[in-house]
């Protein structure tokens, strides 16, 4: 490992133990039959075990788009054109993109990262430019990237992880945009978890049945042809990785060594989620997975995790709004946790006092 | 049918086919690609024909809750006592319920209604008396109601969905508090269905293995000793419902003749929008599925209603609570729908413009 990725030996922070204990007794109280309220009881629980206490909040939201070029895209392996992303880039800003409506939505600070798009992007200063490339390398020949440009992908991610503590952000969204991405999430999922493309590979934007075959073909070509030179988590992502979805893994990662939560969008979010937890396993501590997305290998990767994701609305965009749509679920949870009466200050009966019912208070 | 049931008669109100199409294309225009927000899209189209516009909106909500006790809890068929429906009634009203800190949450309208508690309830003004019975008779031995009774149970749901228009509401949930109910959702199912009970009994608050077996035993015995006299839907209420499942009954169609949308809770509301639909079958296009509960079964009831529900989140609560849960889902997708930028408005190539990218603008 190079210097300039040290930071990654740093301890993922592990969870408050006493919290967890004191919230699991809190929520045994509450004014429901046991288990009432399924997954928004562990969900409370957890929470409060990462934050450290009995009772969490959740009000400080950051969500973090990451976007990238992907010169696989020479291949004709998507719907939409290449310029599509530094489109979206400027969509994001302007708040026309499904993410921003969201974000307006969940009152949550939206941050859009050019990490290595492949045209100009306007003036906007609300862009934050931390652009590595313009557009990585056509993995079909060569390496997408750099050894160094990965250690500045990864960092990229780190410094956005370390701006979201200093905002006291209570929880992370990454999301990312870049024409192309499914391509080189499938590539990695595949060589990460040794499943056949064809298992994994979709449609993304909108490929029609030619189109995914001939995706899948050019992915397999790929992966076969980088074989021994892809045999860690590392130099795969630098094969097969945009820039974009290496940012995530270095955000994933320092999230969890510094106890933010990850609510981990779709199917390249969780492509990444599995790379930062390959390199670092104990951060999967600290990730949510937010729904299920349509893309055929999102749960096969989801199935590698161990993950049950909250929500299953058929959604397929990226940008991090299937993670977005999962926020209000974790934030009722939480005002359940922390608001409803238990049975002793409500003057209910509970279970065991079947024969000797509580007056009303 | 008496004459207090002639409100039954009245149309169901059809969907607006010019806003429903109007949104469509304005969905279509939208920057992502087509059909990548999944089942948002559709929610957010189905809403805009239901409220006769192109862009719906969600401010009002009104959830209202039913209390009413079971006769069939002499049989021992439920983990919980009988006072624990009044005591639970004050804990809605006090604000320490899940129900209570949802509707909080959402800024709803909470209404708790005593369709039939068999205990004194508070003198609060907070819970609307319309209280019809004591708690049902044991259907085991006899119907749970009478003809009158439930005539005046459905009216009671017809006045609370007219409140809600009143109120001008744009969502109406209906919730249902009454130990013993599953017992009685779990006969109204099976006799509608012609299901097996075995299929359909669940632990419903927390019944053991044993206890599961003796609740199907005692509505089997209940279904086969009243089979001739349950010929309709009508009387398979009278002979088998609480009177707060009759209320919503009514609600539901009440709010489908006058156009207001329905979000339907968990097994024992959906067990309701089963028998809405059964008198009166166009009931069904304003009803829109919460939640899969994990009351075994509730998944052949949405079954039958070949009715897909938002959100799998293992709740079986009751209350409205998985409705609630909801909410938020509904109101991202409207949210999408009103305020993205279109792929004109953003300067966003479109799948079909792949080869004249359109300049930023």
């Amino acid at each position: 490992m190079n210097e300039k990725l040290n930071w990654l030996n740093d301890a993922v922070k592990s969870w408050n133990q006493e919290s967890l204990q004191a919230a699991q007794a809190h929520q045994a109280q509450l004014t429901k039959p046991p288990g009432a309220l399924g997954l928004l009881e562990d969900l409370a629980v957890n929470f409060a075990a990462m934050q450290g206490v009995m009772k969490p909040e959740l009000d400080n939201i950051n969500i973090c788009i990451f976007a990238g070029d992907h010169g696989i895209t020479e291949e004709n392996i998507s719907a939409f054109p290449q310029a599509v992303t530094a489109q979206m880039v400027e969509n994001f800003v302007h708040g026309g993109a499904a993410i921003s409506v969201l974000a307006e939505q969940l009152n949550a600070r939206l941050v859009v990262v050019d990490v290595g798009v492949n045209a100009e992007t306007s003036s906007s200063t609300k862009v934050v430019n931390k652009r590595i490339v313009a557009g990585t390398k056509n993995f079909s020949h060569q390496a997408a990237m750099s050894e160094t440009e990965l250690s500045s992908a990864l960092k990229v991610g780190y410094e956005l992880a370390e701006q979201t503590i200093n905002n006291n952000g209570q929880l992370f969204i990454g999301g990312e945009m870049g024409i192309g991405n499914t391509s080189s999430a499938t590539a990695l999922a595949a060589a990460e978890l040794g499943l056949p493309v064809a298992q994994l590979v979709g449609p993304g934007t909108g490929l029609d049945v030619e189109g995914v075959t001939h995706k899948c073909q050019v992915i397999e070509h790929a992966l076969k042809k980088h074989r021994a030179e892809t045999r860690s988590s590392l130099t795969r992502l630098q094969y097969f990785a945009g820039v974009e979805i290496v940012a995530l893994v270095g955000a994933y990662i320092r999230c969890a060594q510094t106890g933010i939560p990850v609510l981990i969008d779709g199917f390249i979010a969780t492509v990444a989620a599995l790379y930062a937890r390959s390199i670092k396993p104990q951060t999967a501590n600290w990730f949510i997975y937010a729904h299920q997305s349509q893309e055929p290998g999102h749960q096969h990767v989801l199935s590698a995790l161990k993950a049950q994701p909250l929500l299953d609305l058929g959604m397929r965009l990226g940008e991090g709004s299937g993670a977005a749509m999962a926020v209000s679920i974790i934030k009722h949870a939480i005002a359940l946790h922390n608001n409803m009466a238990t049975f002793e200050q409500a003057g209910v009966a509970k279970q065991a006092d079947k024969n000797t019912v509580l007056e009303i208070t």
